[in-house]
């Protein structure tokens, strides 16, 4: 699977499953990370991005949470998400940042909720370049 | 320097020099944040940490700020960090993660700023595994 991973056309967008959005569950009991990943994989995603739902992305207060990731690439993470709002913009944002060699969308390209709701960003692994 | 980003027992903490603590400089006029990474840079570290300053890691709000990473672990971001106190729980808390094979610090050995400040983690690339 390196390979993959190595791709410079490649990236992740993980979904944290287990954000309940300050205690909320959703009318049928599932938590709103669970819903919104299921409303990401029923999306038109870019090609080269692997949806992925993990555990917990430690922005418990500020879910619904999700994380764009790539080989060379900064890693973004992006809180105050709602399962049913923002699977499009996402999918949009994801499409804008596979668009760029490095991971930064140019500003004014950025999705306002990724303008206004970036909870940290890491830069790529330079050793390994 | 692939070889040395792949190794295990290999880590980078990243200090954001840029960080500014609310808007707050320091007496003689440098940012909290590079005053954090001289600190760091004068502190006994751990064998296999490499010590990185960046630009922005966009938790403004909430400085200073680092980042632990290493192949194959969880990425940890943590904030409200202190230039004048933490250094030495920060060098500690790298050898800690850099003792686990995945990044994961067992809760009851983790500092306790650490418990309490942590910003967001990412887990390790499985797909390059």
């Amino acid at each position: 699977m390196k390979d993959t991973a190595d791709r410079a056309d490649w990236a992740e967008l993980l979904i944290c499953r287990t954000c309940r959005r300050g205690g909320e569950v959703c009318a049928d009991g599932r938590r709103p990370g669970e819903v919104l990943h299921e409303a990401l994989s029923g999306q038109a995603l870019p090609e080269g991005l692997t949806l992925r739902a993990v555990e917990c992305l430690q922005n418990c207060e500020g879910g619904c949470t999700v994380a764009l990731r790539g080989a060379d690439r900064w890693t973004y993470v992006y809180g105050n998400l709602h399962e049913a709002d923002h699977a499009e913009m996402l999918a949009d944002g994801a499409a804008r940042y596979l668009a760029t060699p490095d991971g930064l969308i140019p500003w004014r390209e950025r999705p306002d909720h990724f303008k206004k709701n970036c909870i940290a960003r890491i830069p790529p692994l330079e050793a390994a370049k």
